[in-house]
């Protein structure tokens, strides 16, 4: 059965993140969740017509209201298409918070996440006293002004390979919590619509694998040093102590985006 | 009474547009349309405390969809009240989708329609084969490239003092359909999120007045010109010849913002 890689962009506002539920409808729950997977999977099933099930593994498994412009996703499928054929028949069956960028056969073998050697994801954060309404699902918002140098010094913190535990989501049940960090770069832009506003915080960072929340939870600990709450040093020990409980809470989902995945 | 003008940002998405119904719900008709209008004079209404309405003036009477980042409204409300008193109160009242950026007292003669020397609206329209998701509620989107001399020249075509009749809405009972353009630029901004796409087209314009669906009418006559579908001399008896029948169709409203309004 020949093995396809697409490349996915989606509004996250209104999915619950990327997995599809495992569990079953109950009365307790009696939707199952719209999730990124989930809607891509039932496009396939349609495509695929004699199956059930068409199982999607996705690079990033991004969380609810978290967008992207460059997911990628590999499957099976018992049909011989084109790329572009693929994609236009998805693009057909998906609705229009989900496109399907590119599409193409893949080796029998490749698998979007495992084979991922890195990822970038982007967080915007507008900054000052009121966020612009048409940027509210596009970015998060803080409430003043926050220190350049500061963000920056912070940024650097999580450069390398080093145990992110006190960045890591409750309950999580992973064997290691150590990652590595390629990139961690913060850049302020100015927001010109609006003479009020303090400009807005761009913060990119690229890692070969990512804790869940991770990056929400650096952007937060930028915050927390930018805004005076922590000083660096006290950010850096809170980094080194591997204690979730004194680490800055993390961003709101809607400011991160997945921007690109790398493969060899 | 003191007269009031507050500086208004919005997200028109989820508007009916700026105009108050002034109809009553009825059976044809159950629930009132939400406006801008309406929704700023229910929280007035709230802050002037004694009042059943709070009749409020908008400088341009934005349509459904159409967003804005600096329409300016005036009012009178029975309080004196710091401008940033105001702007706090009201935007502790107001949804999320609309903020108050700005609000001062004004002449007790000001009005924000009659008085406004004129208006900026900004149109954005991506280009290419697919939209981004994340893009779909603040862009129209053309599905492939436009001739960026030919745009430019049908932009320069609405320049100066003359009769819009051909892009005008149907049914308007306007004494006159003559208006002054002041400025119209088109520029072509690449978009590096996405290699496949042929970037964005950004059109300015700035009148004195304008009449209904005016702006979107403009840009629908510029893809029609970039895209082949219509000659620059066609577009230019189209206009000259005032039937609105012969003008192309309007772009969509969710790519117009009104940015700014002037006053002397």
């Amino acid at each position: 059965m020949p093995r396809y890689r697409v490349t996915l962009a989606y509004d996250g506002t209104d999915f619950e993140g990327w997995q599809a539920q495992a569990a079953r409808p109950s009365v307790a729950r009696p939707i199952v969740a719209r999730t990124v997977q989930g809607v891509l999977e039932a496009a396939l099933v349609k495509l695929a017509g004699d199956r059930t099930r068409v199982p999607v593994v996705g690079a990033g498994r991004t969380d609810a209201g978290v967008h992207a412009l460059g997911q990628v996703a590999s499957f099976d499928l018992d049909r011989e298409m084109s790329g572009e054929a693929l994609a236009r028949a998805l693009n057909g069956l998906l609705g229009d918070d989900m496109r399907v960028l590119a599409a193409q056969a893949a080796a029998p073998d490749f698998d979007a996440r495992r084979d991922a050697v890195s990822k970038l994801y982007r967080y915007e954060m507008d900054l000052g006293p009121l966020q612009l309404p048409t940027r509210r699902r596009q970015a998060g918002h803080h409430r003043g002004a926050l220190d350049a140098a500061a963000v920056q010094a912070a940024a650097a913190l999580y450069l390398g390979r080093q145990d992110f535990a006190a960045l890591a989501s409750a309950g999580s049940s992973i064997k290691t919590t150590v990652r590595t960090v390629l990139r961690s770069e913060a850049r302020f832009e100015a927001e010109p619509a609006t003479g009020d506003a303090c400009g807005r915080l761009v913060y990119e960072v690229v890692a070969e694998g990512f804790l869940r929340k991770m990056v929400r939870s650096m952007v937060g600990g930028l915050v927390a040093a930018g805004s005076g709450a922590l000083g660096i040093d006290d950010l850096r020990k809170a980094l080194a102590g591997g204690d979730r409980r004194a680490w800055p809470p993390p961003a709101p989902a809607c400011g991160l985006t997945l921007v690109s995945v790398s493969y060899s």
